[in-house]
């Protein structure tokens, strides 16, 4: 059997009873992170408690329900882990004049980091001085645990398709005076709220070959990161197999496969997240994440 | 109310059930990572879901059982995350000829990491080229859910502590025909098994200064690391409020507080971890952590 639902979304409904659904798109192309109230849009109530059961217990009801607010699709509890890629879009790389790393650069980001669609990003005070970031990323869902699996093998894993937000502390990460002399991928990128996902999770069957999609990153209006997921230097497969290389993915862990250039670190002069930013993450076929700014 | 147990191990009984229980130690100084069944240890079952409970829900009974196998305190579902500390050894780092970090130096663990007391490590394929290491280390169990909390708070959050054994593959960690040119701290450290923990937890109310241990591991025999924790860069309150800064430090939380000087990779010829290799990591007060090495 496969997926009961091609497109989950988690929402308060207009009654105020927070479910996950899948969404009755009034058009193929309808972007659900743009969904507000006023569209009343329809949703059929998904219940049982794996999101990725395959065998029928869960299961899309008859129930039919209107949307107010749509969350992230993914809570805490639904996630292990996030197992996170630095360095992985070859023109970003290139562009920076570094040397692509030999295998992918790993790092982690703990589960108290998920965060909603449409909630505002959570900077702490000591991230605030001048240094938190985006980074728009293609997100994998390991639908059932995964160890030592081949890269032909590694795509039959993932079972479903978000986006996502790497919200990232520069200086915390770089700069010596705070991080020492060797860069820091955990403390810097690990704070509450600083993974936002969404807005939906699209089913890995409707997204035949990845590769071919369109990532960008719109900030207050400006463009700012555009690459297809084909310029991935280690692919989604090839990251599947890697990373459960003597390692137990865990079902619902979630990976975020690395950001194309453009972050805000990078521009001249850079531009750094404020009370009030308008982070957008766009990705054709799963929609777009929007997530606002606040200092803590 | 406190923790109703002292000491608490999860082990096998001769009757072949699998559970926690407060052991009976035949002396006060008894080590329980030395513990065989010809012993004959005995425990009182411990019944309770969460291992961490102050209302009275978890308690010691008096069902009294013959203990044949200590296991590790902890499973994998006990540890939302082990969060550690690189560089945390003020000697260490000198004798290193390395600049202290300004701040601590932060990576994770996922907890598909955790690994029992007296089990062998198992070193993955693409981690047996002459690279797996030991690094012995204090571990902190948090009791309740921290967030930004003060250094004078912190250790009111400490439940509990174990001893700690950070397994890491050195190539993958630092040799940039692996790693890149950055080191990594996920990948490298992350694999399953990589975290032996045991072989008790210890209350925290018997440990009044944490700074007064002392740590040794012994590798075949050999004493490789021996520091008291007073070494510490960052002590283990202070680790606490700052991995809290925005950070929710979820209740079971393990906190590997770092490794003195003595590692594997440090010696001169490095000796790594083979088929065979015994570890002991001993904390004077908790027991031995005791694990063999495995090539997967």
């Amino acid at each position: 059997m496969s997926l009961p639902w091609k497109r989950l979304i988690r929402f308060i409904t207009t009654h105020g009873r927070t479910v996950r659904g899948e969404p009755i798109l009034p058009t193929p192309t309808t972007d659900l992170g743009f969904i507000t109230e006023s569209d009343n849009l329809q949703a059929r109530v998904i219940e049982g408690d794996d999101l990725y059961d395959t065998t029928g217990k869960t299961r899309v009801t008859d129930e039919i329900v209107s949307v107010k607010t749509i969350l992230g699709p993914l809570t805490q509890a639904d996630v292990p882990i996030l197992r996170c890629v630095g360095l992985n879009y070859a023109k970003h790389v290139k562009e920076a004049g570094r040397t692509p790393p030999p295998f992918p650069f790993i790092f982690f980001k703990p589960n108290t980091t998920v965060h909603d669609h449409s909630a505002p990003v959570s900077i702490p005070q000591i991230a605030q001085d001048s240094q938190a970031d985006y980074e728009g990323e293609l997100c994998l869902v390991i639908g059932r645990d995964a160890k030592n699996v081949s890269t032909e093998d590694a795509l039959s894993y993932v079972v479903a398709y978000t986006v996502g937000n790497d919200i990232s502390a520069r200086r915390l990460q770089r700069d010596p005076a705070l991080a020492g002399r060797v860069p820091q991928w955990g403390f810097s990128k690990g704070f509450d709220t600083f993974a936002p996902l969404g807005p939906c999770l699209v089913a890995a069957s409707e997204i035949s070959d990845p590769s071919k999609l369109l990532l960008k990153t719109i900030v207050d209006g400006e463009v700012r990161q555009e690459e297809y997921v084909a310029d991935l230097l280690f692919d989604c497969a090839y990251l599947v197999s890697y990373l459960s290389q003597g390692t137990t993915l865990q079902k619902g862990s979630v990976i975020m496969t690395g950001t194309p250039g453009g972050v805000g670190a990078g521009l001249s002069p850079p531009k750094y997240l404020v009370p009030g930013t308008q982070m957008d993450v766009v990705i054709d076929g799963i929609g777009t994440l929007r997530n606002g700014v606040a200092f803590d």
